[in-house]
């Protein structure tokens, strides 16, 4: 592994030495990193929860990180993103997490800059550190993926966590679904009733409802989507006992998911952006000691 | 102390501890925290002084800090605070400073969230680590509160300083009165006439004209709030010998400072600035080292 | 050297002591400052190479260095650049970088105020690290200046790299010459047809074309600015052997050069970015030693 900017990228094995090493660091193990490293956190759109997760692990692992306002760099003079991270190379930065709208924004660097390159998001397309983390967090619970039923619930044809999981996880043994109004399923088979799926699932992923990506003309009120394809209390208590739910964030609130169900025990949802800072470490620290 | 959210969660005892820790710190003590704790300072408003004099704060107590830029946060996208809070919790911070501009933000978060929560200003409500710097400079020179008369001048009814200084400096044993035009001072008693306090008062602590609090009617202009409640030379020679000024920044000057007074000998308006590193420093070692 | 605001406070040893420590640090030499300092970089224009390239130099240096975002500070609130500066000083920054839009910001702060003040770039004044950074490149690759015969190429009149590398070029023996249309020559002597100076330059000094400080009314369309004044693919061909290119940045893809000539071989556009860093670095130590 020499950059991360797609699932694809990586075959089962690779997929589970992360998971373990991931283990490992929630564990407590600290990093075999044998020299110090410089990173930049590249966010061309609002996020929260990947950039500190991304940069507490960057921490973690005792790299120095050098702050990047986007809102406020040379790409307003209309520099392109290649220059950009030229520029950051030429001032000796090892390793960059970018999140850009475009999709496969990479495409222009892999191969043609030193940077190691971690994909923190594009567009619609890719968000592979998100599918390991949720991986992580279904592999901690069952111990396996194999034959698991995982339903992806909702916005499917916005999501970059559809996408980043929907190869991943049939790659590891996984029976994945996908369930949404059919003017939401985009290029992906789906199941337009979300009670068929209920009492099946091992897992169920909710995704977040993107208003912000939408025109304004949704066919649904907030309240007609939480009846048809929200996770209710109702539903909620006909999963079967060991079953999980699982949510990316950041979440509606009595959209895509009852407000009362976030912090329940079958939620997930917290626990996954524990597991994502210890993915993180996992990763950048394989890329750069295959590297050293 | 477990966080710090109101003057009125301090004792006189505690208020007194943290005064002396601080002044500790000011004479070179370093720090006794056992662990190695992350904090991230969320400023949904802006801010130099606070910001900055937190974090120097954090870092000479060795403290980990992580970058939250609320202008381009998931917030953006709905999110609620005691949801970002809970992300932040999840990543693993340890302690947060916040500033909001809704009275009481923190209500949401007591009780329901681990970080340590230290409120940096909650809209016209609180902002109990400036009124601790307060106390600490009047401390500092007089070496007690004790019958010390205060006037507090301005524009008391949208201070943030007025109301958190109010009660606990009174505690304290001082004398506070707050001076004002009517129109300004809110539910606090207040004296109307400037020239009546000048000769008395041991402290004259002017307040901010918050312009961007106004909404554009106010009655006074510049030079006639100046001339009637502003703090001017004239006014500045009849303040009795021991007696001085603060100010807890940003000021306007011109308006309720002559712009000569500012860094006169009997200001201490950067003396406060410089106390308020030791004070939060203080006050951050004592709740993480309660906690430990 | 006590601050560092225009290269006319520097001598021509001073300059060639700076290229010398920055050379030393390109060969590994590490700090040698005795005491921890901090500083905080002030950008109030957009700008990525600048102050990420002194974000770098200071942790390479083992200096802390605080946040500060400028969009979101007081001077909002109208406060003065010095009245923030005091600010910084009061809660114990050690040593300033800034750059602001207006011409010779640093006259209000010089001998006023305690923090070192290094200019990041004045309006259209001064950017000394730039200059020197350019200097060192020159110098990397000739050994000398002397006789040296530099043309600097554009936008002359709204460029700080013109003004602040004029003076300082010529007082260590290059030959200056500008190239550019006779709107754009400001105060400067200029030679109006760039063909006339390919064959006898030693360095061809490109400059930005600054879109954004022209109102929209300029006489060039791209393309004939590209032909006129551009370093295109055919000029490049009759420049002699070992003469170089240099761009400040951001540059402008075939506006003012050709897009493939910016990693050709004479091109020391990203090795400028990478000596940026040591001369920041030689700068900022040179003066915090100078003042234990």
């Amino acid at each position: 592994m020499n950059n991360l900017v797609s699932m694809t990228d990586l075959s089962a094995e690779q997929i589970m030495a992360v998971i373990k090493q991931a283990q490992l660091f929630r564990e407590g193990a600290i990093s075999q990193l044998s020299k110090s490293y410089t990173m930049a956190n590249l966010f061309f759109e609002p996020s929260t929860r990947t950039k500190m997760s991304f940069e507490m692990a960057e921490r973690k692992l005792q790299i120095e990180v050098l702050p990047f306002e986007s809102g406020f760099s040379s790409t307003l003079k209309g520099e392109t993103l290649y220059d950009t991270i030229k520029v950051l190379e030429s001032i000796g930065i090892d390793a960059l997490v970018i999140r850009h709208e475009e999709n496969n924004f990479f495409e222009s660097l892999i191969g043609k800059v030193k940077p190691v390159i971690i994909n923190g998001g594009d567009g619609t397309g890719n968000h592979p550190t998100q599918s390991l983390l949720d991986i992580y967090t279904i592999w901690q619970e069952f111990g396996t993926l194999e034959d698991k039923v995982i339903s992806i619930v909702g916005d499917v044809s916005h999501s970059r966590v559809a996408r980043s999981n929907a190869h991943a996880l049939t790659r590891l043994g996984a029976k994945v679904r996908f369930v949404c109004p059919p003017q939401w399923q985009g290029e992906f088979d789906a199941i337009n009733e979300f009670d068929e799926v209920i009492e099946s699932s091992d897992v169920i992923m909710m995704l977040r409802v993107q208003h912000e990506r939408h025109d304004g003309n949704t066919s649904f009120s907030k309240e007609d989507y939480h009846e048809a394809f929200g996770l209710t209390i109702e539903r909620e208590k006909r999963m079967k006992e060991s079953s999980i739910i699982m949510h990316p964030g950041p979440f509606n609130r009595d959209v895509e998911i009852a407000s009362e169900l976030i912090e329940c025990n079958r939620s997930r949802i917290f626990k996954q952006m524990e597991n994502g800072v210890y993915v993180r470490m996992a990763v950048i620290e394989m890329i750069l000691k295959g590297r050293e």
